[in-house]
């Protein structure tokens, strides 16, 4: 299984960080898990901005020379494992300009006429892993699961992806947050998985 | 009624743009509107990515000597517009890194211990004008009306803003899409709003 890590945050030095490196312990022990890569987004300085205009057509965007290497890995990975915070209730603007800029027309899903259009990512499968100060409750009560139904609906299964999996573990700043028994839920769900 | 737009796309030559105008227009011959202010985020080549780390401490961003002019911007207004499409069910990247970056704590809500903060913008208001190209049914049948949720109840009422309006249009590339119509009412909605 080729797995790669997409991680935001941009201090290493954070609780975030520790979920990153847990992950990564479990997927090196897990011996189906034949190559891991890692993308972290603020180290390798991305550049979230999705422009077109006159010069530069929309069109064209999933030829863009400049993000052939991250498209490269995209379609190299059959697990995609996404590790960031909540910040007003979804991902950070890095990560949701990574998605505005890789996820393109004719390379992430291909337009059929249909209101839903053919996913060209099909057979991935993606892990969500996300940290927020407030309770883990909160999204669900009193967001309507705004979050997960963004990734999952709006993104993941518009570009193919079915198979996707939730961590979101609230209460982050929290002494009684149960940190360490959260990374270690993670590091045993990554040394374990089969698919 | 002192007035913010703030517009996010990064072509100018796009319907997102005629509603910007259309906009405009209404707002200047609205005897209401004392000044109007535009904030062009593409334009002005706004920098979306919130960065704390060891030497740039997260509880120091609300006095971030860069944003000075953004924040004076904010405080100033007594209504915001925001204009921009809808890409992957939510705003653009760009305009949520400004929201990642000026929404800060001790500028925009105190944290008092509670789950819900003192918001700080209180007495605001604000309208989001939101295009996109699929049907406009399609963010509350399919997606949870996500959207909406997130800009109205984690973003706005978080901050202490309650008067929020929305006006989604969908099938903006439609042949048949009633742009004209659409462009219309958001002229005649800004020439009379009285608050």
């Amino acid at each position: 299984m080729k797995t790669l890590l997409i991680y935001t945050h941009p201090n290493h030095h954070s609780l975030n960080y520790s979920f990153l490196k847990k992950a990564i312990q479990g997927l090196e022990e897990n011996p189906r898990v034949e190559e891991i890569q890692l993308l972290d987004l603020y180290a390798e300085a991305f550049d979230p901005l999705l422009v077109f205009n006159e010069h530069k057509r929309r069109r064209d965007m999933h030829i863009d020379p400049q993000l052939e290497k991250y498209r490269n890995q995209l379609l190299w990975a059959e697990k995609i494992v996404f590790i960031y915070p909540i910040w007003w209730g979804r991902p950070p603007a890095m990560l949701l300009g990574y998605i505005d800029r890789l996820f393109a027309s004719n390379f992430a899903y291909r337009d059929n006429g249909s209101l839903f259009p053919e996913g060209l990512l099909k057979g991935k499968s993606v892990v969500c892993i996300s940290t927020m100060l407030g309770p883990t409750f909160y999204p669900l009560l009193w967001l309507n699961n705004a979050h997960k139904v963004l990734m999952k609906k709006a993104l993941f299964n518009y570009v193919g992806i079915k198979k996707v999996k939730f961590f979101e573990f609230g209460g982050m700043e929290k002494a009684n947050g149960k940190q360490t028994k959260k990374l270690e839920r993670i590091y045993r769900y990554f040394r374990s998985i089969t698919q």
